[in-house]
């Protein structure tokens, strides 16, 4: 049985229209690294442009360097628009924190429905995505109504309409669910939400470099994601928003800032906003971050998202069949859907002592995450991971479970997402 | 008198207590850099920090490194408060963009003095600060009293006084003007904000690292600032916020978000903020930026900054003999205060055709900065400027002058500050 699925994986990776994508990464052999969709490897791209944005733009150009950056937020949007989230140019920018972009959009959508008093969001969204929702309905009164959908399954279509009516402001969901990697029905219940005279807001942390987003098909509204995980982009670095085009006039978002004024530089002392999506922005933009965040969303941009799509489906159907053979029988249980087409690029176990088995885990040199109470998280990047990783990462976890080492390590408590 | 002038420059230069300190950034000769008020130099200990972060720590340690990059905003706060600021551990954090961290601060002080309906900013405090006011103004439907100053001078006590009634919730204002250098009163205006029972929020962007800041003497409330000017700290990199101590658990900031949770990683589905300056943190740190931030903020401690206060003094003072010797009399006019105790770290010049003279200093190696509509803002850095480089300078724009090479060049707009 283990023969036959190692023959297989050889066999996928051979056949692996990705293979070389790995070259791109600094990599280091003997660490098998299953948490992709925490924080994606080091590009050498990423490597070689940061000693470059340093040590010449910033040692040498100095300030003079800003005649380039000044087009950062914009260049590196471009890319992700219509590399990777296949929507028009001046769409998307990268700025802030995915927390902050929330904010400002999700105010923005308030303010643009002002008689409506209600916000939708559900239980499996992320924590930071449901405080700040929390937060602007406390600051104005309204009400959060949180749909309660299935951990392991996702949000509904059923469940959001459910939750609608003609008070609803606006839907926060996530695309892809951080816990389960389940994959909501992204157009189908944004056209709900659009019957239903809301917005729509869609977290796309865990689904952009991952998984197609139809955003220009569900003619979805706004939309905000981090670059950190499947986009590569490093850690911490600067998230990104997108806004659609015939929006963008009409919302305003509350931090106003020089970023976003019409005529930067000419330092006016009344706010006026830019009528593109540089409204959206505020601050002045992390460089450094940035030019990471450009470096690996171009890599994403150069392979394709349907074929990091098809592989990231394939690697966690792959695990599926391992988990199957060899991890049900010491207790495990999918957390994710399995059917491959509801699941983005990670997948999740369910086990009472999960807590224990990642420090174990740590400990032979394979890098899941632990999500508490139960959870393990395998994130096999399709770009740099190879099916004898998955291999040998669950086969570790195997024997990890067989020898009962991991009652020897302490209950964990979970790190970044 | 050139010469008696340059004797003057190397006398000063021989006597400096912080001559070494230019040894820790990257130099190049034959650059006269006269613009670290608006982007400081690269520090080679940052240089050397950011291969270790971004090719050992993420390329290497990968999501591993998060046990220590979740501790850098307040590891950089805590140096920046204690090294820098002179204020207690625990009020000091480094976040998001100024303008982010104006907008929270400002929104939570408002919030703070609820029956309160006006804020006093003004004209001369820096455009984002005025925008994000004039945003939440506009928001709340409350009065944004703007103060109209001397914009060589500053703000005075005397306007302060005059703006205050009891519907000021909030007086916000920069510590040392943008255009100007001028330094205002920051003790007595604080005294006088507490006396008419509002909150003050203090912009130190451009004078944290510049001149001390008597935060505790005068009890001041709330602050934020940059960490790119006179910091060191690299293009775009993260702010910083301050809170005063006994201030902290009263406020509540408006972005609710998962690094101002109390219990970050039990991820539940409740904001419940954490009691310390923790609270005013939002979304996931920009790691690259921060240890880029957290390094040059070394460089400011360990020279002190009383000694970097006065070195920079000097600087402007020399400058402007030299702007009296040899520029007065083709047009000039200072646009800072004489009075050294009244400036901070730069110096400015009014000339008609400033725009223009800008371009002819950078094509003549010189980068000071423009600021519409007539101003030439000089900038040099205590840390790594000599007198002699500021002799330099003012030679070549003499040069400049004299000779009428600026009139081939277009006007300028200005570039970020």
């Amino acid at each position: 049985m283990g023969g036959d699925l190692l023959a297989r994986a050889h066999a996928l990776d051979t056949a692996d229209p990705l293979a070389a994508f790995r070259d791109r990464f600094v990599l280091d052999e003997g660490l098998v690294y299953l948490d992709g969709n925490s924080l994606g490897r080091l590009p050498r791209a990423t490597r070689d442009r940061l000693r470059h944005v340093v040590e010449v733009e910033w040692g040498e150009e100095l300030i003079r360097g800003w005649d380039r950056w000044i087009e950062l937020a914009r260049e590196a949007g471009d890319l992700l628009a219509t590399g990777v989230l296949r929507v028009r140019r001046g769409t998307v920018a990268l700025a802030d924190s995915t927390t902050v972009n929330l904010y400002k959009l999700a105010a923005a959508a308030l303010d643009a429905r002002p008689e409506r008093r209600t916000i939708v969001t559900d239980d499996d969204n992320f924590p930071t995505d449901q405080y700040v929702l929390q937060g602007l309905a406390a600051a104005r009164g309204i009400r959060l109504r949180t749909i309660a959908s299935d951990l392991d399954a996702g949000v509904s279509l059923p469940a959001v309409r459910e939750a609608l009516d003609d008070d609803v402001a606006l839907v926060c969901l996530s695309h892809v669910a951080y816990r389960s990697g389940a994959v909501a029905d992204l157009v189908e219940i944004t056209r709900a939400v659009h019957a239903a005279g809301a917005l729509v807001l869609w977290d796309l942390s865990h689904s952009a470099g991952a998984v197609p987003v139809p955003l220009a098909r569900a003619q979805a509204d706004l939309a905000v994601g981090c670059t950190y995980k499947h986009l590569n982009g490093g850690p911490g670095a600067p998230a990104f928003l997108y806004v659609r085009a015939d929006l963008q006039r009409e919302l305003r978002q509350p931090i106003w800032g020089w970023f976003g004024q019409r005529d930067q530089f000419a330092m006016a002392g009344t706010y006026d906003p830019h009528d593109g999506i540089e409204r959206f922005l505020v601050g002045t933009p992390p460089v450094l971050g940035g030019y990471a965040a450009l470096e690996g969303i171009r890599i994403t941009a150069d392979a394709g998202i349907a074929a990091v799509a098809a592989k990231g489906r394939a690697l966690t159907g792959y695990a599926i069949d391992l988990h199957d053979a060899w991890l049900a029988p010491h207790g495990f249980a999918l957390a994710s859907p399995r059917a491959a087409t509801r699941r983005g690029a990670h997948v999740t176990l369910h086990h009472p002592r999960a807590g224990q088995i990642c420090q174990a885990l740590k400990a032979a040199k394979v890098i899941p995450d632990f999500r508490t109470p139960d959870r393990l998280r395998l994130g096999p990047a399709p770009l740099y991971t190879r099916f004898v990783d998955v291999y040998e990462g669950l086969h570790r976890l195997r024997e990890i479970m067989t020898s009962g080492a991991y009652t020897q390590f302490p209950e964990a408590r979970s790190r970044v997402t």
